[in-house]
């Protein structure tokens, strides 16, 4: 035992990165891996079974739990944004450093690459048995597993859209959940309520085009794909729809915070410093009588 | 970093509003707008994919959620009560003051208005697809999406007594959840529990009329139905229905919050005050104990 | 306001019951209501739509979540048994008096029989519509959303074992989750817990016979069903089934108090103790030393 | 009441077992016997009734539920491992002593070997029932309730690698779950955290295998059902992949380790390290200091 733990030490001095940045990065890598190994596996097991061994509301659960375990994984380390645009929303808040958005951008995409890998060689006989599977004009194409595609009766306008509410519907709730001043989680619960605002948004916002709601959960299995066997159609499908995930959720972003920070943020936060000032104030009253309580006895005592 | 925090202060301070009662009542504004977009959307992805995307259970886990963060959102700012029916049941028990109660039934029926019209927007396509989408009469009329129709089989007498015991439910379990005298929740779980209790209403009363429970809820949709294409039959369809789910629960709220204080609220409530009486008598007596004493020594020290 | 709160005072004062054992009575009573009014709710809805809004899976949240929420209501005042096998193996453990056992049991199956009641009102017009449904030989009979029937595969040895392995199960759990000395739960969380013990009893041994499990909740809604349309066939039914779920609870209990005991409860009850004893001894021990110190003292003193 | 708790007592002092290993590994066989008789009790369900009473989702939530009320009964025991690929996975880090694992591995697969014997009792008339269900090489065949076969589209090589995925994700999840230094959940939640996990794993990754994941969980109930009419084709079956769920999950587990380990967990723990060092380093300052000051203290008083 005692030279098990001595080796273990060593080793762990060996492969310890002090860099605090690719540290984090490296945590938000591994969330947003399972994130998207559990999300496209769900999917996945949809899709290849033909509905026997899953739902809709499976692939719904799924999502939310697998957000919830991404979110357990790396969110003491890096804050578990597991998102891009959750990262966008709070450095424009001033909660992140904007130098940590391109960073985490990058290892979340390469974290989605890697957790769709891990899906594609866990089903690997399942998707080759079905004819046309990776064929892009095939009904039987299965790109769909890994990322999202609009529904045939959703128009780009309207997919667009689609994105920006769902983003802003995810980034009211996770700034309402992370603000210090409207603070309503036990601590060390905000994972499992993360994981239920994506469980809900799936539930009521997924018709449309699948809830990617993330450009890095989506981009990243999407480079995948492409270098997989479905080639460059996962670009240039429905009017490169593509495109749609990785802008759309910046801008529901921003409408995001704007709406919460009207309703809620501004005032909450308004209310704290109020307080704060009251008792700066008040305390300086405190000084100011208790000075002039001094200069009166300090007067009575002249005369 | 420095600038941008200075600026976003700047902001906060700019649009900080002062007023108490309109800040509660733009939060519950913002809560119950999640509650109904969760929860229609819910329903709108059910209706629109024809089964394939929802199921019942999928509503009822969407409305029970969506609840649960609703109150998240404004719990702490406003109470997060997302229902007239549940600020009247608190203003009956004295637990809030009465002039909220008009104040935040406006502004949860605004929010359930904006919900429903970001429901509206975000399916927009999927609507237009159905033929008769908006006709009141055709067998595909999505009116229901929005505001809650009775089952063919029920009466109206029935659906009046249908939301009654609905809405009694509710109450009677959110005064367990929130009652200071009988508190079985640890601090800041309320939010998930009554969305479980939104939750299991929806398991075992939403058959006969869809459980609206909730004047906001179910008028701000009809308000906005009634104006973006399916006309004023909303309000005349099945006997003027739309009265029951804004009167009856106001009833079940009165008969809920009468069976929680005989069975459990008034006992515990005595125990509390018996015991605080107890605690005064006891320091009277022995104050008593302690004056005669004095009194002895006080004749002590006479003699 | 003050008026208010003035008359909810005197209210509160008029109503309030002193004697302990009738207020947790009550309480089981409002308790047992909740579960059974929200179980049976989830059945009937099952049923009466044809599956359209339920599954067995909604069946099983609904009791579960019924289970929650009944405990929470009541819990703080009565412990929140609702169900007589629980009553019964706490009694078994010394953990509750004997006295107590009968008017639980009571007042579990009146509050059984009203949840009962309420649900047969909700679904008023679902009852009737169906032709047959009141006629016990019909195809069409719905007894079975109140209280459980065998199905057609089951023996009554067969099904008797059933009940015996559920209730052992639950008492198991429940014993894990109310152990002093194998605390694992945070305090208030029980509830939750022993919700889904529920549920998960009724995923994996509802298939039988509806696991009942609970003299109660089967025998309360029986009697009521008995006397409100469907007659004395409820009693004769399946070779008299109904004792089944009345008499093999308790002797699951028997059985999950020893199994429980016997493999983890007496280890760590033990282990307490020792504990104590081990602390007892070593201040034994200390005093020794402490007053042969003394004596050496003392002795030394003289000399 | 008195001589109950006496009687009681004895009992207590009679069973009480000292050796904390056997009581440890006691604890481990109830707990695991929990978890199989839940789960496999779920696909029991789903297989026997035909699918109206059990989906594959329902067996997901049991199988997760399962292992949370496993956990919770034996956890503060043993630690609630259910699993020898977790024990094993703990032993590597050295956060266990090796020479639990043989023990744990043993009581494991009793444990899962009686969960299996008790749901086969408990649905022993309805298997009965079913045509061919004890012969192996019918359609009917119900073998697959108690351990895991492939699906058919699945190879040999690909079910080794669904093994090891499944574990390695398994393993990630639980250790960062239980990681001291990286300690994301409230205490005591850690058996509900670990249950989602369980949940998710069945959501994505049990469709080609049926998620052992567990060598105790699929050799217990393989064994039983060997011994109880399928006979020896339970091992031969599909080239003998009972083989697989055995050693498969302890490859992952080692993967997991590692990938856990150089992702996030030696960082973590580096970074405890290092701030403890800084400490000590700081203190030897302050004592130099602290040292330098007495001297020249000392230097002063000399002159």
């Amino acid at each position: 035992m005692g030279r098990q733990k001595e080796y273990l030490s060593k080793l762990s001095r060996f492969f310890q990165i002090r860099n605090l940045l690719l540290r984090q990065a490296l945590a938000e890598c591994l969330g947003t891996l399972i994130l998207v190994m559990f999300g496209c596996g769900a999917v996945a097991q949809r899709v290849l079974s033909g509905g026997s061994h899953g739902l809709f509301l499976t692939v719904n659960f799924a999502f939310g739990f697998a957000a919830m375990l991404g979110i357990l994984v790396c969110g003491q380390v890096s804050g578990g944004h597991l998102n891009p645009a959750v990262t966008f929303a709070l450095c424009l808040l001033g909660r992140e450093r904007w130098r940590k958005f391109p960073m985490y951008f990058l290892f979340q995409t390469i974290g989605a690459f890697f957790g769709a890998a891990i899906i594609f060689g866990m089903y690997y006989d399942a998707l080759l048995l079905r004819p046309g599977s990776f064929n892009f004009t095939s009904i039987n194409n299965t790109a769909g597993i890994f990322s999202t595609y609009p529904a045939r009766h959703l128009t780009l306008v309207n997919g667009f859209f689609d994105q920006i509410i769902g983003t802003t519907a995810l980034i009211v709730c996770v700034l309402a959940i992370v603000d210090p001043y409207n603070n309503p989680i036990p601590q060390g619960l905000e994972a499992f309520t993360v994981g239920f605002v994506v469980l809900v948004i799936g539930l009521s916002m997924g018709f449309n085009s699948g809830y990617a709601v993330n450009p890095a959960r989506d981009f990243g299995p999407r480079l995948f794909t492409s270098m997989s066997g479905w080639g460059g159609a996962v670009f240039t499908a429905r009017d490169c729809w593509f495109l749609v995930p990785i802008f759309a959720p910046f801008l529901g972003s921003i409408i995001g915070v704007v709406i919460y920070q009207l309703m809620v943020g501004f005032h909450t936060e308004g209310e704290a410093r109020d307080k704060k000032q009251g008792t700066v104030q008040e305390n300086l009253q405190l000084a100011n009588v208790a000075s002039s309580n001094n200069s009166k006895e300090a007067t009575k005592e002249i005369y």
